[in-house]
């Protein structure tokens, strides 16, 4: 992967593949901690992997691609697998469930604006499109269980899925397509989640009666 | 605005973007309600407010055209400002977000259904329609805050959406397009979802065993 | 009906509504154990009887079929209004919402994976596309009234569902398209469904720490 030329294909495919993969992680983890058997483990994996990427091809409005290409199913099953087989190993579960969402949430937030710019919507658009790329799996696996959404709940969720899409939306429109750009906003995003997480950083809340 | 003369873009724009706002405001209303925060009421604002125009546009299978308008995003992400800031101003929250989602019900549900006719559905089709872009966002809002939506716990919700709709189709079918029947469709709607609510008129519930 | 000839347009239309129907049969009467009003039962059955084919159509990324044919619409209301008027009758109304939910389910698996290959989608794509056809109605019809959707809960649901559209897509594969295996597929999928429901069929859960 040569980082320093322009965001390849080859990058964003990988970084995609790699995303749907995670939030399976995250979708399964979740499953397994509600005792859910195989196939809810297998079918929450796979719901919660595809859902962001499905989102985004429907607000672009293109056919879904995540779903048409073989390969993000088998990344989004295979994760339910490894869930199921092997989520016993996973200590401290709770934490892995956020870990993988994290992850995710940045891998995809850069790709969704990525693929935003190049079906030409404009910088705020793109911004927000990757961010409900972003966001979209983990709603839909927390509505499902029962849970009042983390993007709701939690005070640095949008804000890092935005800020990793603003860095590549940004470095676009001063002309790069820079891989670089990709990585780093990808890691921007997963590391003000983890922190926010990891130190309970909460936003105001508002001024009650 | 001339409301003696067809209804105009501009009349619909105006609607919507009014519609978007209101509907951002009973999202955001609802959030402050449940105590999020800052990112949680401005996100919940802005998902109530769009989801209405992109399930319309999903169902008529043309790009949703809120998402990519960015004076959308800017009256949801405001209505989200204005409850964070200034709802604890708004005295009787609870009717509030009753009131606001009624406006936002009325304005989309004749927005709904003129665009639907203007791509050509049938008007069946187009008061249906009408009605789904009203009834969206409120439930969602209510699925994500947990709650069995308003749509099917209360009488008079998707009546007068339904309602307002088919006062737009039956003048577009007897062939006036005038803007009158816009905006008294839009207050139909509103009076009859009021009044509902305020005298808790309810429909028969079935025969149990 | 022709069952020994290919699988005509008017089989797929005919088990499209009949699926329609008694998705909305399995809506309605989830609506009447919840104790909805008249037009909660009406909606909820509408639009549990209207998603799977949604959903379906949006993933194939061409413009909802099921919403622009009147035809669906008043299946699926007329599957609301027998539930609020006739749902007394329905004696052991539990098993009814889940029996109805399985002939649903079984219809419209077969009817999603040809739609699904008609529009030249692969074989994995197309046999997952019909099983989220069959699956997408209940998991909202859940979701909506507060449940964890059973696809999730229970050991044989997305399983039958997938086994269902398998046989009409390896029968689509080896060259028939012959209306036995439609059928066949949509008996296939009821039959284990309700096997795995009758005889609470459980496949393992997740080994826990």
């Amino acid at each position: 992967m040569d980082i320093s030329g322009s965001a390849s294909p080859l990058l964003i495919l990988s970084l995609n593949l790699l995303g749907t993969f995670v939030f399976g992680l995250s979708g399964g983890l979740a499953a397994v901690r509600a005792n859910l058997d195989l196939f809810g483990v297998v079918v929450l994996a796979t719901v919660v992997a595809m859902t962001g990427g499905i989102v985004r091809d429907v607000l672009i409005g293109t056919p879904p691609a995540t779903f048409r290409d073989w390969r993000y199913l088998v990344a989004a099953a295979a994760a339910g697998l490894v869930c199921f087989f092997g989520g016993h190993l996973l200590e401290r579960a709770e934490s892995s469930v956020t870990i993988f969402d994290a992850l995710g949430l940045g891998l995809v937030a850069v790709t969704g604006a990525s693929k935003a710019l190049q079906f030409g919507l404009g910088p705020i658009q793109a911004i927000i499109l990757g961010a409900v790329t972003g966001i979209g799996g983990g709603m839909l696996r927390d509505v499902l269980l029962r849970e009042v959404p983390a993007v709701l709940r939690e005070g640095l969720y949008a804000v890092p899925a935005l800020l990793g899409a603003a860095v590549v939306v940004v470095a676009h429109r001063v002309g790069s397509t820079s891989a670089v750009f990709t990585v780093l906003g990808a890691l921007v995003c997963i590391v003000v989640r983890l922190i926010g997480w990891k130190y309970q950083v909460n936003a105001p809340t508002p001024r009650r009666r």
